[in-house]
């Protein structure tokens, strides 16, 4: 073949590989493939990357030998790495938080925020139901959508049992006694104790449904409950969901900070802001001698905030009150001053968040660039 | 076509459908269509299940009537169900505890134990680490493998560090100070703090490899620590391990019950003996005054217990000690009076099981048949 076909037939094979990391777009549709030239048998690629220091490069380079060799076993591959300019970043990001699912027509969201640990039962369930009911008691609009599939907590906590009806707009969430939205995989089922046994391809459809096909309405946060880990349920919500940031719980032990700090890993390399770390269980006062006691030992949370570069928002007590309060459906009832700094943490994060939201819009004119979930 | 050819047709399609549970078994190997008779337009199908009450009689039909409707959308379909005779029965059990995955050739099993919970954070793997120290302490050959990928907690507690190196039969685990062998995804990344961010079919192919390519060599037990949820690893674990009998491990919040009885129904669907249940951070005894203190609020285990058919074996407090000891590596040196009563259960379970083996065995003459893991 002409080295000038070659050179079309090899350009258009590399821009249409998928992003590694983003499967749904691939590398030309984001402008990381502005130069492609084939001079004496070497195909000279430049990359463009939007920082410097992205985890990706090695893979690229491997798909593109891959793909070269596939084409013609003779020609070598040479890569140069440049940084994107700003327009072009600008447009990589933007492209980046298209969410690849849908958005029902009634829902419109302002800030969508998941609590993680990677670790479980460190109480991410139990944060999420005090953030929203706490957001809410403020006067927002909250809902609380449900991504742990096989070991849902929230209607529970939140004396739910309704079933989800379906409106013209789709699949209404079930309100809470004070009106938080809540839709979870236990509203649905005929016994809340029916094991959940599918795979992660089903478990990552349902999370995007639970999106999709429910008509949140307008909503000042969608507060997102993780489940463990860091495979299909969190990697969903990171990639197809409009996430804005990401909450991280832990608990005292080096062990747990272990974990979390991996979870911190994936919240950076999928490039998720991160609002800060919540210590949960960090102690119990005995009732009797007023002994503060530290049941899961030695504090190790500062050393896991410091690794990942931010900040313990708040100590959580560990509280018999709370475990009772959400058996019996209650967690609305709740009442924590602990809490109130984390809510304070929250708010003061989405109005800096609708801010720079408000002065890109008023740079670029573009509402729809804003890049909020609405 | 006639009459005769079309009912061998749909008899060999309805044989090779895959079992809806265990999808490396076709029906027809399983014996579970016997007879397959088509008459004036009617498919008879008389399908033969193990037990009266399996839970997948109305898959089958739906699936039977699928494949049928797409060779011919004008016959008919009935089924008739009838329980296997106690050959067919002993056949479909066998098959059904074959793994799908091979063995290694150096490693030979007594008694392959998941220890599971659904919830997380209820202390598995602390719970995993102490059993196969008190095991091993009494004399048995242990291992432990880390079904946690995203997790993982073994190597930390067990204070291990050493990479995993390849010898002759496949890769050695890494051995515990006191002998127990582990094998963890923590053993072999770079960093421990490293995320694993991968979907569910990856996680499921390394449990696999955790099990074929390991040179886990003559073990008495092998404890296998699973992740919460009741998605990609449990099913692998169920599936295509050897899996003997499970373990569950709750704590004492109607909420976690909640969830365990979920996992507790994924193992009664899969047919996995439930070797007990345990309740872990039922009390905390506060070491000034004396006094017992319930942080998770009053147990409803027993509640749990009584809902899926077992019962406690023991209550384990909830001790900072542990938590250090873990923090630390040392989990070995940690002295439980209350566990002793779990290690007398599962030696008490392995014997009853060996005896079972034994005679069976000696009823048919066939070791092979025993459907031990070795």
């Amino acid at each position: 073949m002409p080295e000038q076909d070659a050179r079309a037939v090899m350009s258009h094979t590399l821009r249409e590989i998928p992003h590694p990391e983003m499967p749904h777009l691939s590398l030309g549709a984001l402008g990381m493939l502005p130069e492609i030239d084939l001079i004496d048998n070497t195909l000279k690629i430049t990359a463009a990357v939007p920082f410097a220091e992205v985890p990706i490069k090695d893979d690229l380079v491997n798909l593109f030998k891959q793909q070269v060799a596939k084409i013609s076993p003779v020609v070598a591959v040479e890569v140069e790495f440049v940084v994107m300019d700003d327009e072009a970043r600008e447009k990589f990001m933007q492209m980046a938080k298209t969410p690849r699912i849908s958005t029902n027509p009634g829902t419109r969201v302002k800030h969508v925020v998941a609590v993680m640990s990677g670790k479980g039962g460190v109480g991410k369930s139990s944060v999420a139901a005090l953030l929203a009911s706490a957001l809410h008691a403020r006067g927002f609009e909250v809902g609380v959508l449900d991504a742990d599939i096989t070991g849902p907590s929230i209607p529970k906590m939140f004396g739910a049992t309704a079933k989800p009806m379906v409106g013209p707009n789709g699949v209404e969430p079930v309100q809470s006694r004070k009106g938080v939205r809540l839709m979870s995989i236990n509203l649905i089922l005929e016994s809340t104790d029916q094991a959940v046994i599918w795979r992660g391809p089903l478990i990552s459809r349902v999370i995007e449904q639970f999106w999709s096909d429910i008509n949140w309405g307008s909503l000042d946060y969608l507060i997102i409950d993780l489940p463990p880990g860091t495979s299909d349920a969190a990697l969903t919500v990171a990639q197809s969901l409009p996430l804005n940031g990401v909450i991280l719980v832990t608990s005292p032990q080096e062990l747990a900070g272990m974990v979390v700090r991996k979870a911190a890993g994936m919240v950076e390399q999928l490039r998720i802001p991160l609002i800060g770390l919540i210590e949960n269980m960090s102690f119990l006062t005995c009732p009797d001698c007023g002994k503060k006691l530290y049941p899961f030992g030695q504090s190790r949370s500062d050393d896991t905030a410091k690794k990942i570069q931010t900040d313990v928002i708040a100590r959580l007590p560990l509280d018999s009150a709370l475990a009772e309060k959400c058996d019996a459906g209650h967690v609305e009832d709740y009442q924590s001053s602990a809490f109130a700094v984390i809510v304070d943490r929250m708010i003061a994060w989405a109005e800096e968040r609708e801010q720079g939201l408000q002065q890109r819009e008023n740079i670029t004119g573009c509402a729809g660039c804003a890049g909020g979930a609405a």
